[in-house]
This record gives structure tokens, C-alpha cells and sequence, in this order.
């Protein structure tokens, strides 16, 4: 009651769930558990100890409209899930990213193609990370947020619940705007606050703290906390909330 | 490892992935592709050269609650997917309801009942658009962006990411309210962006631009830029950035 | 083309689609309708006359990243689904949850662990509610809103779609935050208006309105209207607008 490949390469003390789809040339480590109706798409490599819940589908090919902004241009690696990961139910990864040890990716959450994401991060129940992301290690984005494409996230980033990425100033208008699409630079130990905004190109600078609910239209200072609608400084952040403060 | 119904009727060269489900009465041109773990309910028509990622659920019949404001008054019409149309991953898109040719329906999008969008309409990733809502052509709504049941939006619009939509002042209260219920009328050209909220019975007027993380309480005027809470008028969209304008 | 369980207890009249799963120990009540795709893991119970969509999943365990600040203490009870109740397409309930009578779940929706659901009670399209929440019935959470974990919402409460509430001020820094994660505490007939914020802790009070797109960073009075960043009150809820008014 499952499909898997005849060149499909399984480790060992592996379990598969019912009507799940283990594809073509797929590689799954030793010790992983796969639930009821996953698709793994093929040349999808798996490590060791990852847990995928039902309904999950890895290695989702793009495919985009015909009149999407992106462009496919060449071929994409196929999908790496690292050691440890635990993938959430109805999750989709694309073809073409890579998870890092001991990951989180959410129930119904969406990685697309391209996106290289660090050791210990967690992406939130239902966050959609578009194309070309990088995340670094132990960052934490956290239920429903929307990182743009081209979004650099450093290490040790807070992204709370329901956060607003964007990286066109054009809104789809004119042909000018590929030259200008950019999504945030946010630097190591930024958090950046539940259901706030950030446009595009904007640098969240080291440390920065923005509240919840700011809309950020300019780039920040480190160690600053930023709220209102255009996000103002506003004071320090205190330096035992610091990553190198007492008890962090 | 499928299950096709004996009533279905599949055009030619159509690939059905492994535990599908094609219900009694489903037309499938020629050409489609269907992927794993798709349901496709009964009377659906799916055009030629479709794409439906794993996971899809199309044609799935509205069930209201019993305290749900929506009731089921007259039968609706077989889903339509249009020519060349791309459905996500885990999207669900409901009985009465028809795509356009050449559309994109993002993974995890939910498309309600007795919506019409229309040809070349991108709907994004993890996007609801509710019962009785109309599209133009050429319209894209982003990712993670609500519409609200009984919007309209025109042609060549631009919903960004995670934008609300709203259609009732009365917030479930009153009796009053359903005389009063109205979604947005979004006119042609019209740009939305990130985050913003626009209140229910608003018109956005035709190229208007509303700015990141503005809220929208009052109808705007055509060709103008607003930003805020509440949403004002800033100044007018430069003419190169119209839809008339050089390179657009 | 089922997977069923021989320890599983099946009702009369109960209708179970293609490849869905149902595991060891679930009983399902009378006149149940499981449609495609669906898994029911252990010990699950359904109550009569329920609903479940395709690709639905529900007594999901949970399963915390090493980087969670969520830990499993405890045994959960298995998840109940009450009578009546309404399961969206790919929505996702954990183990350690109830619903109760005549429920609608929306499509997508996630309802994490330890989650007490009153009668009546509609949880929107694409909404997700954190573990340890408690709402009371009658209450309906729009589509796209986010629940923090450890939020209590009181009966007939209207939270409007793309709401967002928080429960941690520190973002997930310092080990301090511990003592004082704790999410809103919404009283009977409060209303919370469309993409607005609610911080950690905060109380909204009885009958309290809160418009569209505020940040409500002080508890609210009862019967009383609040908008803006951050939310101040604005006027009182119209007499005939209260619960006990005129028509409700």
C-alpha cells in the first residue's frame, strides 16, 4: 500500500506510511519514519533520523505561470533534507533546497525551490519562504510569516508569527522593477515583531528589535528596538536581552 | 493504484499519479497531468494541458456550519479548470467555481465556491479567496492574501503579499448586517500592497496604489498613491508606472 | 483501497474514502462521512454525523524541534471530535484536542495539542490555533488567523480573518521569558477586527469592538470601541449591537 521506486535507496529500520510515493532515485537515510500519504519526488535525499508527516510532499518541481515573474534557468539539485529534520503535515519542499540538521518545517508550511536554510531553524506552521531564501542557523520564523524571495536571514533571528516580507517597490508594473527586487537583509540576532511589515531591500540591522506591528521603510540601527507605522526608534534594547547577556 | 471512475472521461496522453481519486462524471482533456494523492470530485471539467500538483482536492462541495453566515440555496455548478491552468499542491478548489485559461493556483491556495477568475490570474501560495468572488484577467494576488466573499477585482490588479480584505462592518452581529455585507470592488489596475487592509464596501479606484501596511477606510480616487492608518492620499502614481505607461 | 485498522470501531453508516487511513483503536461513530486521503491516527475518537474532508489529519502527535520552546510533559489524551462537527479539506488536529458539537474546522486549519473547542465554535479557513488555547462556543475565528498558544477566548466572540494575537514579549530571548509567555485573554463577546494585533497578555473585555487593523497594547473596557497604533478607545458599542440587543 505504498508506491517506492525500485532505485529508491532506503536505510535501514526505515517506515514508510500507507499510500505515501517514494519516487525515482530518492535516498532516505537509516531510521527514518515516513506517514500516510507523503510524496517524495525524485533524486530527493533523505538523512538519517528525519520524521515526515502524512501528506507531505518533497521535491516539488516549479512550475510557473505563464506570466510569473520568475523564470526557470537551469537545473535544479535535488532536495536535501538533513539529519534529524522533522517535516510537518501537508509541508511542501521544493526541488532545488536544502534543510539543515535538525530543522523544524511546519505543519502546511512551503519552502520553494533554491533556499539553502541552516542547522536548527524552525519555520512556523503554515510560513510560506519563497524562492531563493537564505537562513541561517538556529533562526526561528515562526507561525504564518511570509519571507519574500531573495530574503537573507542571518543566525539566531526571531521572526514572529504573521510577518510581512515584500521586495518589489513596483507591485508587478514596469519592466524596470527586476533590477530593483530585493527582500530584506536581516542580520544575525534580529527579531522582528508579530504581523509587522518589512519592505523591500530593507536592512534589519544586528540585534535590531522591531515591535510588533511596525512597518519598516528604513533600514535599522543594531541593538534598537522600532515600532509604529513608519517604525520609529525608539530606545535600546537592554543588553541583558542581548544574545551575550546573562542567561541567553 | 489509482481510483478513475467508469464514468470519467480522460482525453488523451493524461498521467494520473498514485492514489487519485477521479469521481464519476470527471472530463480530463488531453494532455493533463495529475500527481499523486489528488481528489478530483464528481462533474469537474479539467481543459487540456492542466497540471494538478499532489494533494490537490478539486470540485469539493461547500458544508456550512450550522452558525455559518453562508447557507447552500441552489445547485452549483461542475468545477471548470481552464486551458493550461496549474493547480498547487494541496489547493482546494470548490464545486462552482471556474478558472481561466493559463492560470496559476498556488500550493495550499483555497478557492470557494462560485468564484470566476478569469485567463492569465496568478492566485498565490496559501491564499484563500472566498465564495462569490469575480477576477479579471491578468490579475495576480500574492501569497498568504485574503479575499473576502463578494469582492471584485478587475483586470491587470495587483494584490500583494498577505493583504486582508474585508466585507463585514458588523463583525457577525445584528441581523442588521447582511443587508450591509459588501467585499471590496477592486478596479482595473489597481495595486494593493503587502499587509494592508482594506475595510469592507471599499472601491479602490482604477491604478490607485495603496502602500504597504496602509488601511484602507474610505474609496479612493484613481491613479493616486495612499499610505497610512487610516489610508490617505500621498501623491499621484507617476504616469511611466501606468498600465499605459513605457515598457508596461 | 482503505486502510482499517481491525482494532478500529466503526459506527453504522459510516462512508470511508479512498486510501485514507484509519489506525488502531479510533472509534467512529454512526453516520460518519471520511472522504479521501485522510488519516486518523490512534485512539482517535468521532462522533456521530461528523464530516471529515480529503487529506485531513487528525490525533496528530506532536512532535518539538530541539530548538521548541514547547516540551512534552505529559500523555495526551487522545483527540475527540464532538457531534456534527465539520473537518476542512487538509486541515490538521493533534492528539490531545476537542472539538466540540456541530463544529466547522475550515480547510487547512491547524488546531495544535491541548486544545478545549466549545459547541458551535467555526475555526476559519487556513487559521491555525497554537496548543493550549481554550474557546468558548458560539465563538467564530475567521479565515487566516493566527492563535498563539495559551490564548483563552470566552463565548460568542467574533475574531474577524487575518488576526493576529502574540504571547511573547521577549521574542524568544533570555531564559526569564518563561515566567511570562502568556497569550490574550479574550472575555465573552469580544470582537476583534480584521489584521489586527493583540500583544502577549493582553485582556480584551467583554463586548469589546476592535476595529481593523489595530495594535491593541493595553486591556480594553467592555463595550467599548478601539482603533489605531497603538488601539484607543473611540467611542461605545452601539446599544443594539450587544449581545443582547435588539435582533441577536
Amino acid at each position: 500500500m505504498q508506491y517506492i521506486s525500485s532505485s529508491a535507496k532506503i536505510g535501514e529500520n526505515v517506515s514508510i506510511g500507507y499510500f505515501s510515493v517514494i519516487s525515482d532515485n530518492v535516498t532516505i537515510g537509516s531510521n527514518v519514519t515516513i506517514l500516510n500519504g507523503v510524496t517524495i519526488y525524485q533524486g530527493t535525499t533523505i538523512a538519517e533520523n528525519v520524521t515526515i508527516e502524512s501528506n507531505a510532499v518533497i521535491g516539488r518541481q516549479p512550475r510557473p505561470a505563464k506570466t510569473s515573474t520568475i523564470r526557470i534557468t537551469n537545473t535544479l539539485m535535488p532536495t536535501q533534507i538533513g539529519l534529524g529534520t522533522i517535516v510537518g503535515a501537508g509541508a511542501v519542499i521544493y526541488a532545488g533546497s536544502i534543510t539543515g540538521s535538525y530543522c523544524l518545517i511546519g505543519d502546511r508550511a512551503v519552502v520553494r525551490e533554491k533556499c539553502t536554510i541552516g542547522d536548527y531553524v524552525i519555520i512556523g506552521t503554515g510560513s510560506i519562504v519563497e524562492n531563493v531564501v537564505e537562513i541561517g542557523q538556529k533562526t526561528k520564523i515562526q507561525s504564518g510569516s511570509y519571507i519574500t524571495a531573495y530574503t537573507t536571514i542571518g543566525e539566531s533571528c526571531f521572526i514572529a508569527p504573521m510577518v510581512t516580507t515584500l521586495n518589489d517597490n513596483f507591485m508587478g508594473r514596469t519592466q524596470e522593477r527586476f533590477k530593483f527586487i530585493k527582500g530584506a537583509d536581516i542580520r544575525n540576532g534580529a527579531r522582528v515583531g508579530g504581523g509587522s511589515i518589512v519592505l523591500p531591500g530593507i536592512k534589519i540591522a544586528e540585534e535590531s528589535f522591531i515591535a510588533a506591528g511596525a512597518v519598516v521603510t528604513k533600514d535599522t540601527l543594531p541593538e534598537k528596538v522600532y515600532k509604529g507605522l513608519p517604525a520609529r526608534e525608539f530606545r535600546a534594547v537592554p543588553v541583558h536581552e542581548l544574545l551575550e547577556g546573562e542567561g541567553n
